[in-house]
């Protein structure tokens, strides 16, 4: 037995009081009321409302001053102006958790506002957590609450789902019901004022009747608790979520190319893979993922062996594993020997093995054993197409023999409708995923695929800051301070790559020259050839302004680049504040790859690191990946492979490979700057220049914002303490 | 009444023979009888077997020849080797059509090519079409005609399929059988030795019958007639294509970057969009574009009206019309005003229009039909999520009673299960489409979009050749010509740009030197700065053996860049016919965008016009469109604009857009090179230099084949004659 949890009596508890009880039909009092009757609430079940001395044969108290019973949970159904007082009461009575449907609150503006604080002020004097306001409530089949005014009531099951939205929590239970899914519990989170996301995905991470847990998210409040919670839950058991407004992007004024690069999105699903939950894009996709993720098969790996009697459904099935970078192996010549013993010359001698239109039930059971018990795969698909001589029901019973004799994953398609309705049955009691689709049966797979991956991810810790090179982390600090003092946000290139420097990040040594003599000065010492570029902290796009000359060769270059970008840029720009221009040596190596590294503080999840293509094109090419810090050798690596510019870095047209440990060392180096300077907000590097020698930043851009405070990663609220 | 069609017998026969008829259980001359016997066909049933003299109550012949009624289809199912004197038989008896079910030809390996040739020798003998051989049969349940061995039989219905595949046809029959689907025909194609999918297609178009057409594919076999076909059928009814295998690819050896970069799908793709197809994933996607499809409306635009009472619901919605570039129009000052006056003042306010969970079905009416009438709106999607209140077949019966006050496309997504299946049978009586999620209901309306876009791609009429400039095409055929002659494929740097010269595009000079001291007077009598590229014949990456020097200044660099380069392509490939080293002017205007255009020949379709980003990045940014000659200018813009790379020809980081007509008149010549040069197979310009001013080829290659015959266009195959 668990020790007890704070959260414990809400989804198990002896007794309820449901204030604001009704016997008006339709009235949310009363739906509440008859769900925990019709779903046969076994504890006290206690009506509070003062129009009424009984309610369905009970007693009805006009306040819940007047029980005398202990009670573990209130369901407040009452309106938004009752409900500080009620929670008042409650907490003098000693109740620690209530699920508070009422709406009316900071979903309706000002007013509403107020009632909510007034509310949660209540809640934290008395220690009393609550689910909502402004949801559908809460529903726990196995302890035969429904807590809810829902029209349904859910069958006990192992998935667990989190919803931010009533209307389509009540959607997924409707169609859960129709597909006889069951749910271990349903939360209807509302406003989550109190409790949130992080708090309900800790609980349920201990909760041994929840083998899966869905999530429906539209915005995260809590993102430490979010992450927190989250982590807890997926080391444990699958996490999938569907996030809503994948387009919606908040406004945000940048200074950066990595702000104007990295979406809200991209974010927010850098933070599900690190936080170990599988992403799905759809709510069908959500139900494919929960069912086949709460089986408790998992795979070892992305290697799927396809066993087809149909080679138009076997070609559909290897097109969606392509897609979705699934492994079709190749059968080896072991078990290529075996298949020819058994089959007809004709089959397919590749995966998907085509064991051709005439399959008996006992050509698909020699096949399949031999693919079960092959060292390449990782798991089974069988697919069956009903042609005429086929018996799917018979093969249906092979497939559910073998299934005992094997640890690994077996999916079964079944194509067509009527005629695979008894083998669904069949398949359903030996539990065995069975899709009508090869493109759905991939795709379920694919879920198992990335929930090993992502917890491969979950269990990486983050590295010891650098200790080798000794880094200047407080030099970096007075620079940032400097510049706040002077109430600038935005650095200079020389500030910027100054800082790059302290974290042992190599730069272009550029130098400012307020004059063409000067200028020619730095250029004759430094040696030619040389790059001019603007310095003008309120031009983020020096090119767009001209203000960049490259591969200037002699002294008279440089005095006639001086003229002319001063003249574009005022052109251009006639109220920028000018610092000069910039003189430092030209980097043309031809085996330089162009790179860009970037830092931008998202609104929700803090600093994030962007990686990829660099350049000019950076924004037509949009080539980039982010990453929550902090990083690691194994993190950075995978950041750096899920761009295009990776395949650059290789042997590459006639230039050899990079040195890739002196790009992860920058990108570790990055990272530590974000912990070391929190109020570092934006972040470019562009280009960042690598060979197979090393890498060298050769513009940068920092922006600075004091009221960042910093943030104490991956802590936990306050408020839930 | 349409005119006699060649195929009208096989669609609506008067009689048919059962060669190979049979009555033992399960064979398939068993089941194409009682298949057609089951399926009621009230024509002539003529039995043929000299097994029997009666079966199933009827005289069954000894052969074709001992019947004496006119036969007007023959359905063959004896063994392969039996095929070609019953061919030779039916052809003397006057049958003009046959479907051949009989499998062991050309799909068997050699022999059973051998027989597949003299089965087809009999049939152009005697003009006798034939479905087939190896496939599953056909059906037409409008003149119960079933002569297929499947299970089941198909509904009445206005959706045609042709497949490729016989099991996959099995396959959708149940699943629409399970989904009340209904068919005007099904045609199991299987080896398409004689009718393919082309003469099918041109039939289905003129048949009242089929409002729409499923396709699944797995290759075509005959493009001219494929491409005749679809353009014929799509051009009056929609056309939806599921094609298997996206990333089987055939191995090409390619001698150019177009060839690496383009890919057998991405053709196939650019096939069926300018056949005015509609292009689906999958087979559920098949369906629900069949479905929608097949109903009377058409969209006039791509502007969706979402109106919800689920804000969560909403977002999901305008998330997948993001993602599939469907626009949702926000409410104009005369909607929202007329949206004001009946909505409570909480309403989104902007498209999705979200009229809250506590919405009456008066509430829907009073929304539904402002934004029918509303002029930004081409389609209304109404969803409806069954929270508690909510009233989900009133609401129905709002949108039912409005769907013939317009002529706009109305869809529905009815969330939930149980509680919307009342709904779902009254949107069916009424033709509304309705779906279960947000997701699939706005996929659906985006086969709409497609199939309108799609239309206008094949109103598209070619553009008469040049004739401002008078291009040389004979000097550019008088090339060819002498590099074939030489047995040579590629052709040199010079020669290709000679080529481009001929038809119009400007290129730069490029000039052979075979001494530093012939490079120095080129570069001198040129002007500095001057590239340096290695000229050999067999190598295509001149980067990836260090064959190029750019930017060099001056005439010691010329010499140093000789040796340099001669060195180089020496170590990397000692074996290389190296012609010498160009020498050209550098090209460094700072306004330039690189680009790339290129022509490749699939082994399918035939040249295909490629463009995207050009440079060095080209295999790694992948960035390229593909389009089938000829192209018009409408056509060549929307090439241009399906690139990341059409991001950069606006205005861009400082520079001004560039010419775009020039740009345009490039990809316009070389789609008339292609037409003229028909042995050019492989072409490449890259990088195509564009600026404000105009377009500049700088290196460019071509790759020219004796074999390849000028194909002439969208013929007629000579076997369908």
């Amino acid at each position: 037995m668990l020790e007890h949890h704070y959260l414990d009596d809400l989804f198990n508890p002896s007794s309820i009081a449901v204030i604001g009880a009704s016997g008006t039909p339709g009235s949310v009092g009363m739906r509440v009321m008859s769900n925990l009757m019709l779903g046969q609430f076994a504890g006290k079940l206690i009506p509070v409302n003062p129009k009424y001395t009984t309610l369905f044969n009970k007693t009805c108290y006009p306040s819940i001053t007047a029980v005398s019973e202990q009670i573990d949970l209130a369901v407040i159904t009452t309106p938004a102006r009752t409900v500080p007082a009620i929670m008042e009461a409650c907490g003098q009575k000693g109740i620690r958790l209530a699920v508070i449907i009422s709406a009316g609150f900071s979903e309706m503006g000002e007013e509403g506002k107020v009632l909510e604080e007034a509310m949660l002020e209540k809640a934290r004097q008395y220690h009393l957590h609550f689910v909502g306001p402004n949801c559908l409530g809460l529903m726990r089949p196995h302890s035969h609450v429904n807590a809810t005014f829902d029209n349904n009531q859910a069958m006990p099951g192992s998935i667990a789902l989190l919803s931010q939205s009533g209307a389509i929590c009540a959607a997924m239970l409707d169609w859960a019901l129709e597909r006889n899914i069951g749910f271990s519990a349903i939360v209807s989170m509302g406003n989550s004022s109190d409790l949130d996301f992080g708090d309900m995905l800790e609980y349920l991470a201990r909760d041994p009747l929840t083998q899966s847990i869905m999530l429906y998210i539209e915005g995260v409040h809590h993102p430490r608790g979010f992450m927190t919670g989250l982590r807890a839950a997926a080391r444990v058991k699958p996490v999938i979520a569907l996030k809503a407004g994948r387009h919606a992007s908040g406004v945000r004024a940048v200074h950066s190319h990595t702000g104007a690069l990295v979406g809200d999105d991209q974010v927010f699903s850098a933070a599900l893979h690190r936080g170990g939950a599988v992403r799905v894009m759809d709510i069908d996709q959500l139900f494919t993922a929960a069912q086949v993720l709460s089986s408790e098969r998992h795979t070892a790996g992305n290697r799927l062996t396809i066993i087809t009697n149909g080679g138009g459904a076997g070609v559909m099935a290897a097109d969606t594993a392509s897609d979705l970078n699934i492994r079709s192996p190749e059968p080896n010549a072991a078990l290529l020997s075996k298949l020819d013993a058994v089959l007809p010359p004709h089959w397919s001698h590749q995966n998907p093995i085509d064991i051709l239109g005439d399959a008996t039930p006992e050509r698909y059971r020699q096949v399949i054993e031999p693919c079960l018990q092959d060292e390449q795969t990782d798991a089974l698909l069988t697919v069956l197409v009903p042609v005429a001589m086929s018996q799917p029901l018979k093969v249906a019973e092979e497939l559910c023999a073998v299934v005992n004799t094997t640890q690994k994953p077996i999916l079964a398609c079944w194509m067509g409708g009527k005629q695979s309705q008894a083998s669904q049955a069949l398949f359903a009691k030996h539990h065995i995923p069975c899709y009508s689709t090869p493109e759905e049966a991939v795709r379920a797979f694919s879920y198992l695929s990335a929930y090993r991956q992502n917890h491969q991810l979950l269990m990486q810790v983050p590295q010891p800051m650098a200790t080798l090179e000794k880094l200047d982390v407080s030099g970096a600090a007075l620079i940032v301070q400097a510049v706040l003092s002077e109430q600038r946000r935005i650095l200079t290139t020389i500030e910027s790559k100054a800082i790059l420097s302290a974290f042992g990040v190599p730069v272009s040594q550029a130098m400012l020259a307020q004059s063409a003599a000067e200028a020619l000065v730095l250029a004759e010492s430094q040696g030619f050839p040389v790059v001019m570029k603007i310095s003008a902290t309120d031009i983020t796009h020096k090119q767009d302004v001209e203000g960049v000359q490259l591969n200037i060769q002699d002294g008279e270059g440089v005095r006639a680049a001086y003229q002319k970008i001063m003249e574009r840029v005022k052109a251009h720009r006639p109220g920028a504040t000018i610092q000069g221009v910039t003189v430092e040596p030209m980097y043309r190596h031809p085996h330089y790859r162009e790179l860009m590294v970037g830092v931008v503080r998202d609104k929700v999840f803090g600093p994030v690191i962007s990686f990829g293509l660099g350049g000019s094109l950076v924004s037509v090419m949009k080539d980039n990946a982010v990453a929550l810090p902090p990083l690691n050798t194994f993190l950075a690596q995978q950041l750096i492979a899920k761009t295009r510019a990776s395949r650059m870095l290789g042997e590459f047209r006639g230039k050899p490979a990079v040195n890739m440990d002196a790009l992860v060392t920058i990108l570790l180096r990055v990272s530590e700057m974000i912990c070391e300077i929190p109020e570092m907000v934006e972040m470019d590097i562009n280009p960042l220049l690598v060979d197979e020698k090393g890498a060298i930043a050769v513009d940068a851009r920092i922006v600075v914002d004091p009221v960042s405070r910093p943030l104490k990663k991956y802590g936990h609220m306050a408020i839930h303490a």
